[in-house]
């Protein structure tokens, strides 16, 4: 498991850096960014995973949402993976919310996805290892939130893997894919035509299934222009409510889906992690 | 003087938007970002003017920095003007550091750039009357700030301006042009051979002959690829010691040229300009 170092630069008294690697679970190359607190350097630190939306890699949220001001202030390593496997040999789709930039979190088992697209594998256990191995991480406290798609694969996958992760969150999440257009296109790609397996990357069936005692955070704009058609929050609310899920839903008017509605309002997110994984105040 | 709305996000509370118009100034169009503050619905607000380094727009300040989060909580307008006239019309040069994006903040005289690059009555005069007739600006409480070339634009201006800016300050500014190779190059292409014009450019002159009782704010970064070879802080350290102009000049060991350095330091520039301009704490 080497890393490549492809930057690194002095951010609030901390380090971002970005790396490269060879990748088991997406069968070729892979880069990531890691936010690291200058409070890294006297112990490990607690983790937290933003996945991030359609088209997105490390660079959006390291460069537009501000994180690491707060992260710096509370102690938390934030990693930032890519959204897919990408390049020449990987499959794609003409339409941003398929393939390359769209991988949903999910391990692909259709052809051409299943030979790279294993999204999962690789944010829950590739990667995580990696960054216990490289970095001085506290693999015992980790959170996870994302963004869009990411919102999805946040709270997906925090269903999926219980225990895991001590605090979860997301910023206008798909939180229904079996059900939007998003969401069956992916579903239809990467696992075939319906079938039971939608519905085990679906956060509003997950919920019903095995809800958890975390208080689930979820920012919404209400100016967002994927609300109605993709995003349907309300939807999440009424499952969480069904099966006694904790959750906060914060509707904000005039805010669209753009980092600059997540810029407004990470400050909250990493405090929200932070409380659940004992850092900060 | 008409508007051209491009784009309008919520952010922290008030609004970034971006326009285009038709420039006197520079004879084609130009488009500039303004962030206005929360506080700007109950009555006008202070500016601060932020200039970019080489090769921006307005887009590198308002997308990295993260300043509309400080602005928002301190009430100040921050407008961000391109870096120099663009399009196909316009004069270029091969080279990052001459041309588009690379104005200097100065009125050239010389072909082929006389036509277009009149920044500076850009900056100071075409670009202030716009925004006093098109936002809640109060034009009695101004500051400047820049980065790099913008840096050079801010100390400059400010000098040549003796009373229009009541705040000033820099990041890893070009503080002796007609000593350094991007502002000889530029003054040289821009003003003609070395003549008593280019003093008129240069901060190190410009204090030496009326220095202000402002205190100056310049945050550097140490580890800065530029530091040695165009900024020199230190010529402008001891021509401020020489005129008695009050300045402070931090250094940041590790810290380069990015926006990743201007993020973890702009709060303080912007509570330094709040403090002159009367609002904040």
């Amino acid at each position: 498991m080497t890393l490549t170092p492809i930057s690194s630069w002095a951010s609030f008294g901390g380090t971002l850096s970005v790396h490269d690697h060879d990748s088991e679970a997406c069968n070729g190359p892979m880069r990531f960014a890691v936010y690291t607190p200058p409070q890294a350097r006297t112990g490990p630190v607690p983790v937290v995973w933003y996945l991030s939306g359609l088209t997105c890699n490390w660079s959006n949220v390291m460069e537009k949402s501000g994180l690491q001001r707060v992260a710096s202030e509370l102690g938390l390593m934030v990693v930032a993976p890519d959204t897919s496997p990408r390049g020449q040999d990987v499959a794609d789709d003409e339409g941003y919310d398929l393939g390359q930039g769209a991988g949903f979190y999910l391990d692909a088992t259709e052809a051409p996805w299943a030979p790279h697209f294993s999204m999962e594998t690789y944010v829950t256990q590739e990667l995580p290892a990696l960054v216990a191995a490289h970095f001085p991480a506290d693999m015992t406290r980790q959170g996870i939130m994302g963004h869009s798609m990411g919102g999805h694969g946040a709270l997906t996958l925090n269903f999926r893997h219980p225990g895991r992760y001590a605090s979860v969150s997301a910023f206008a999440p798909i939180v229904a894919p079996t059900k939007v257009p998003w969401g069956q296109k992916a579903l239809k790609a990467y696992l075939g035509d319906e079938c039971p397996a939608w519905g085990e990357h679906d956060a509003c069936e997950l919920v019903r299934r095995q809800p958890t005692d975390q208080m689930i955070l979820i920012d919404q704009g209400g100016a967002d222009q994927f609300l109605d058609e993709q995003l349907r929050p309300e939807l999440f609310e009424a499952a969480c409510r069904e099966a006694g899920q904790p959750v906060t839903v914060r509707r904000h008017p005039g805010y669209d889906h753009s980092y600059w509605f997540i810029a407004s309002f990470i400050e909250d997110h990493l405090r929200h992690h932070a409380r659940a994984l004992g850092v900060g105040d």
